[in-house]
């Protein structure tokens, strides 16, 4: 990164507390600070719905504190952020298929815990700077492309309302509150450490794990255009975004390279596999249901008032992330 | 109403459970539910911060069943919504204030709760017909006026948030599993049995309560504009949504007849009353930074598909207000 000076004198020495700290983008962000000199404190429910995995702490287990604690858990939250300096909130429910199956645990981690982190903020430690994980699915099905944070917000599932949800409050307690927050809505964030068992976090992951595994994955459509960030670009805005003053109470689109079709993604991949196939699906009714066609983010307001960009191609995105999952696959599955 | 022949054909002899139905709309609703022949249950928590009262029932009290529940009493929706052919829902937690005090009851209410209504009519009712009491407040600070339904979204407070939530479940239910639904964006609604002991539903309420008792009242501000629905044209409304097909799925925006400064409303009551006077006083800081200023509604797209529109003029509305507070007065303070 080459802020990474910069992210030095930010961070060194400080407290930050990571919610979802063993998820996917979670612990890169953890050991980004880690290498940074912060104090980092994880909170992380292991549900295994979701995506924390003590293995992606190897290497840095002994430097960070990590507690095995669910956002849910009320009266636990008091005690984990006060003296804190940063608070990175990534803690969620990411699967929109089980958002719509299961929406009130939906509800209760993506909005209800929301609200409860942020008044345990205002209680015990008001001076602390947020950030939070929000999503491009609130947007729903775009009505132009690229999509720009005005676009309007017309979620399509569950997990959509209540992120939508989990977002305004974070937004509404730094204007009202002066707890300083910045809200970043991630596209596909894809990467070492993402979830691989199976879709709930993203496709790409089973389609790396069943590649790794020599397996045929399934595309669903195929003709979707999709952009991708990859998670070490995904954690330069979060430290950016903590950093500067100029992110407070605002909202931003996270993008990527040029976006693709899922099955020119698919090509890319087996071509930088070197080997595998896929086969392209009809789309099951009841994802079809919830599903928002093309998206891809305009990111030119993060660029233009934090500076950020995604530094890194897709081409090389793919190749770190099966170099990983050819090393690492069985940590993951 | 003018469609009362209709009314009584779509309604007479049918199941119709009624959230809220000791509340100030909720109970009128039912007031014109059981004269066309419905047969009306309510559903009530008689929590006293809200607006439900028992003497909103008096002359029909044994023409409705009552069950006094919360609807964030889970176990009890599927039997209370099985069954019944419309369901009117319109509990809520109304107060803009106690949202910034008390979040999480907001929330438990106006979005938890309302996702378990839901939840329920799936599993149990799913061919019910719902209308949702939604509310202005989603659209905070208007950028233009009047207000129309394509109005971006950013609430100024915690209730604006969940409302959003709650209104956004019924119409992914309705397009998404079928559960036929339709959202009201209430403005200020004013007139007999709404709650007049604080400011909790309507600033109104307790102007009109201090009038009765001969004392001044505060208005804080004064050059806001505002429009104001009498409680029976909102009651039509409700009516005509859950008996028009074409208002599955769909959002409208409630208004009134033209809107009015607060002082122009404020000497418009006391030049009704005969006699009485107010205050025009700053507003309290912590009111101020959720104040939306100026709003009313753009409401010709219910006129234009539902045929609804605002029959009561202000003057007629305040003067039916007055006239049943002078004489009710004891039962509601």
């Amino acid at each position: 990164m080459a802020a990474a000076t910069n992210f030095r004198r930010v961070y060194s020495g400080k407290k930050v507390l990571i919610t979802g700290g063993l998820g996917f983008i979670g612990s890169n962000l953890a050991r980004a600070l880690v290498a940074l000199g912060a104090r980092v404190t994880i909170v992380d429910s292991l549900a295994p719905e979701y995506g924390g995995n003590r293995r992606n702490l190897a290497g840095i287990a002994g430097r960070v504190k990590v507690h095995i604690a669910d956002v849910r858990d009320w009266p636990r939250l008091p005690r984990l952020v006060a003296g804190e300096d940063f608070l990175f909130n990534l803690a969620g429910q990411t699967s929109h298929m089980d958002s719509m199956t299961d929406p009130q645990t939906d509800l209760d981690i993506n909005c209800r815990a929301q609200l409860a982190i942020l008044e345990s903020c205002r209680l015990h430690n008001p001076s602390i700077r947020i950030v939070f994980a929000s999503t491009r699915q609130i947007y729903g099905r775009p009505d132009h492309l690229p999509v720009d944070e005005q676009h309007a917000l017309r979620p399509v599932d569950v997990n959509g309302i209540n992120k939508i949800a989990g977002e305004s409050f974070h937004l509404l307690y730094s204007r009202v509150h002066g707890i300083r927050a910045t809200a970043l809505r991630l596209t596909n964030t894809i990467g070492p450490r993402m979830r691989v068992k199976d879709a709930r976090q993203t496709f790409v992951g089973v389609w790396v794990r069943r590649l790794v595994e020599g397996e045929a994955f399934e595309v669903w459509g195929g003709r979707q255009r999709r952009d991708f960030t990859f998670v070490d670009d995904a954690v330069e805005a979060f430290l950016l975004a903590a950093a500067q003053e100029e992110a407070v109470g605002e909202v931003f689109n996270l993008g990527g390279p040029p976006p693709v079709t899922l099955r020119r993604l698919a090509e890319l991949l087996v071509e930088i596999n070197g080997g595998g196939g896929f086969v392209v699906r009809e789309f099951p009714p009841e994802r079809k249901q919830i599903d928002i066609g093309d998206y891809y983010a305009d990111d030119r307001l993060i660029a233009r008032k934090l500076g950020w960009r995604p530094r890194t191609d897709l081409r090389t995105a793919l190749a770190r992330t099966l170099e990983f999952y050819q090393r690492e696959l069985r940590h993951y599955v």
